[in-house]
C-alpha cells in the first residue's frame, strides 16, 4: 500500500472525493457516539450489582474489630477494607488509609495539604513550584496542577516509562517538587513502567527534600488479555534507597466495582500516613464505612478481585480488539497514524498525522462521534505535535464502537489528505 | 435545700465523707460508660436499616435524569437527592450541592478553598485572619480554625444566639473573615437562634468583603419533643439585605440515617455554588451516587424525613429526660450546677461550679465515665470559667445512662465540696 505522502495531488484528490462522500453519509445519520472518557459500559457495571446485596436490613453491621460500621468512628478505614487494599497494593495494612469513592479526591487533597502546610518544608503555596508531567498523560492530573498554579514541565513518555535521564536533570532544581504518574497501563499510552524505570524512581535524589511522586495506580489489576504487564512494587524498590517518604500511591475500585460508588485508598510511608491522618482528624470523622464493608465482604481478598477482573476483561477485550482491528485494516501502511496495543487499562493511544489531531476531533464531533478533547493528554491542553488522540473504547457497545471507529478512520484519512493538499 | 456555699465546714466535711464513700463504691465496679460524643445509639441506627434494601442487585439504577448512578458523572448530586436537601433547607435545587457522608468535610474543604484561593479577595493564607467563635460551641469547628492557623475570637452565647452587638463591633476589623455557627439546637447549648438574631446575621455589614458565615445546620430537623424550635431560613432573611453570598449552609443525614454512611449537602448563593463547583470539577468526578439514590428513594421527601425523625425522638427523648431528671433530683437548689433543657439536638449543656469542671471530668474518668473533654466547647480548649461540660446522652442505653449520670452527679458534688473546702 502506498503511503499518503507519496501520492500525487490527483490521487489525493480522488481519495478525498471518496472520503468526503463517506463522511457526509455518516453525518447525515445524526449519530451520537462517545469514546471520550474511560467509563465502564453497562454490562461491566452489572458485574458488580451483587455488592448491593451484601448488606441488607438485617445484616451484621459489625466489622472485624467489633465496631458498628453504621456509626461514627474509624478514621482510616475498617480493618478488612484496609487489608483488601494492602493485599492489592502489596504493602502493610498500617500503610493504608481507605477513603471514599474517589482517588482523584485523595490526590487533590494531598496536593492541597502540601500547598497549605508543605510536605515537611515550607508551604508550597508560598513558593513558585513546578511539577514534572510525563506526557501524554492524564488530563485530571494536569488539571489539579493548573488549578493550584503549579508550573508544569512536560517529560516525554518512552515505551518503558517517562524519560528518566531528563527527570534526573530536572530534579536538580529545588523548585521542582513532584511528579504525577500512572505507572501501570498508563493513561493514555497503556504501557507499564519497566522494572528499571521503577528502580530509577526509587533512586531519585531530588534537590527538594519535600519532593513527592504521586503514584496513581488506577489500573493496578486491570488486565485485558492473557499477557498482562507486571509492575514492580514501588515501596519495595524504595526500601533499598530509603526513599519511601517520596511516594504517595493511590488506587480505587472505580473500575473494579462502581465508578459512581466505589472505595479508594492511599498507601504511603509511616511518616506520610501520620501527617495525612493528622490532617484527616480535622477534616472528617470517617469515610463511608458501610460501603467499605460491602466491598470487603464481597471481594474477600485480592484473589476475589482478580477473579472479578477476569469478567471485566471478557467484556472489555473485544472492544479493544474492535478498535485495534479497524485501525489495522483501515490505517496500516498509509503512513498517517500509529497506535499502542496495550495489555490492560482503559485507553488506546492513537497518533494521527502531526498537525491534524484537532481537525480529526472537529470532524468526528460534527459527525456525532465525541473523542477526548484533543490536547487534553498534555499539560495546559497543548499537544506540541497536534497528533495524540486518546481513545476510550469501553463505554459504547461493540456495535456502536465499530461505527464510531469506522467514522474516526475516515476522519483521520480526510484530515491527512487535506493536510497534504495544504487545505 | 441549703446551697453548698452556705454550709459550714463541718457540714461540708460530713457531705464529703458520704460522697467519697459513694464515689469509691462506683469506682470499685470497674464501669465503662461513654457520654462523650453525639453518637446515635444502636436502636437509632436500626431505624434506618431499610435504606440498605432500597437498591439491590436487580434494582433500577437510573436516577430521574436517566443517568446510571453506578457510573461516573453528575458532579453536584443526582436530581432527587438535590431536591430532598433543597426541601429540607428550604432553598432552590440549583442552590444545593450533594456531597459524600461528611458535612465536616464540606466545611473543611470550603475553608481550605478560601485559604488557597480566597473568597473573592486575596487568599486567606496570605493574611493574618481571624474568625468569630460563639462559645460554648462545637469543638470540630474550632479544630478546623486552629488547624489552618486562623485566630479564634470567642463570642459569648446568649439564650437566643451569639452576642450580636459584640459581633457587630468585631466585624469592623477587616481581618475578621468569618464565623462558624450551629444555628439550631446549638452544640452544646441546644438552643436555637431567634428570628431577630437570624435577621441580624443577614444584616451584618462586615468590613471584610469576603466575610463568610458557616451555617452548620446539623440539627435542622432533630426535634426531641412536641415543642420544637423554629429557625428562620437564613437565605430568606439574607434576600432582604442582598447578603446571600455571605452564607454557606451545610447539613447531613448523619443523625437521620447513618453517621457512618449518610449523605451531606451544602446550600449557597449562585455565586458561591459556582465557585465551589469550579473547585470540585478539579477535585472529584462525583460523590457516591448509589448512596444518594438509596437515601432519596427511601425518604422520598422532607415529610418522609420528618416522619423518620419522630422515631428517633421516641428513642432519644427518654435519654434526655433521664439526664435532666437526675440533674433536677440531685442538683437542684444546691447552687453548684445549672443546665439547659433543649427541645432537640444531641446535647445537654451543663455548667458546674466555676473552677471545678476539669476536676469533675477527672473524677468521672477515674470512675469509668467518659465525658467530652472539659474545655473542648471553647476555642483552644480553654473554658475561662472551667465550668461547662457537654453531656451527650444518646449513645448509652437508658440503664447505662442512669448509672453514668448518677456517678456524674456525685462527681459534681464532690468537686464542689472540695473546691469550697479549698482542697
Amino acid at each position: 500500500m502506498t503511503q499518503y505522502k507519496d501520492l500525487s495531488k490527483e490521487q489525493l484528490l480522488k481519495i478525498k472525493d471518496e472520503l468526503v462522500a463517506a463522511y457526509e453519509s455518516y453525518k447525515a445519520q445524526g449519530l451520537s457516539l462517545d469514546m471520550s472518557r474511560g467509563k465502564p459500559g453497562k454490562d461491566q457495571l452489572d458485574l458488580s450489582n451483587e455488592i448491593n446485596n451484601v448488606l441488607v436490613a438485617d445484616s451484621d453491621y459489625k466489622c472485624e474489630n467489633g465496631m458498628d460500621v453504621r456509626n461514627y468512628g474509624i478514621l482510616d478505614g475498617i480493618p478488612e477494607a484496609k487489608r483488601l487494599f494492602a493485599e492489592l497494593l502489596e504493602v502493610e495494612d498500617k500503610n493504608v488509609i481507605v477513603f471514599g469513592s474517589s482517588s482523584l479526591n485523595i490526590m487533590y487533597d494531598y496536593i492541597a495539604q502540601c500547598m497549605i502546610f508543605g510536605a515537611g518544608g515550607k508551604p508550597w503555596a508560598s513558593q513558585e513550584i513546578k511539577f514534572l508531567c510525563p506526557a501524554p498523560g492524564y488530563d485530571r492530573h494536569f488539571g489539579i496542577l493548573e488549578h493550584f498554579g503549579i508550573k508544569m514541565i512536560t517529560v516525554p513518555m518512552k515505551d518503558d516509562g517517562p524519560d528518566m535521564d531528563m527527570i534526573d536533570e530536572l530534579i536538580k532544581d529545588e523548585n521542582v517538587k513532584g511528579i504525577f504518574c500512572v505507572p501501570k497501563y498508563t493513561n493514555p499510552e497503556g504501557l507499564t513502567f519497566s522494572d528499571e524505570v521503577v528502580r530509577r524512581f526509587a533512586a531519585m535524589k531530588p534537590a527538594a527534600k519535600d519532593f513527592r511522586v504521586i503514584w496513581d495506580n488506577a489500573y493496578i489489576i486491570h488486565d485485558i488479555n492473557d499477557t498482562p504487564d507486571e509492575l514492580l512494587n514501588i515501596f519495595e524498590a524504595a526500601k533499598e534507597y530509603g526513599s519511601e517518604d517520596m511516594f504517595i500511591e493511590v488506587t480505587s475500585t472505580s473500575k473494579i466495582s462502581f465508578p459512581g460508588a466505589g472505595i479508594s485508598a492511599l498507601a504511603a510511608s509511616d511518616n506520610n500516613i501520620a501527617s495525612i491522618k493528622k490532617r484527616m482528624t480535622i477534616q472528617i470523622i470517617g469515610h463511608d464505612k458501610i460501603n467499605q464493608l460491602r466491598h470487603a465482604r464481597y471481594f474477600k481478598n485480592v484473589d476475589g478481585i482478580r477473579e472479578h477482573m477476569k469478567k471485566h476483561a471478557e467484556i472489555v477485550r473485544p472492544k479493544f480488539e474492535a478498535v485495534l482491528n479497524a485501525f489495522s485494516n483501515e490505517l496500516d501502511g498509509l503512513g498517517i497514524a500509529n497506535w499502542k496495543n496495550p495489555n490492560g487499562g482503559y485507553f488506546i493511544s492513537l497518533y494521527v498525522m502531526p498537525g491534524t489531531a484537532k481537525e480529526v476531533g472537529r470532524l468526528c464531533k460534527e459527525a456525532g462521534v465525541v473523542l477526548t478533547s484533543v490536547g487534553a493528554t498534555y499539560p495546559y491542553g497543548i499537544d506540541p505535535d497536534n497528533s495524540n488522540i486518546r481513545i476510550a473504547p469501553t463505554f459504547p457497545d461493540v456495535e456502536e464502537l465499530n461505527k464510531a471507529v469506522e467514522i474516526l478512520c475516515v476522519c483521520i484519512k480526510l484530515a491527512a489528505v487535506n493536510y497534504l493538499l495544504g487545505e
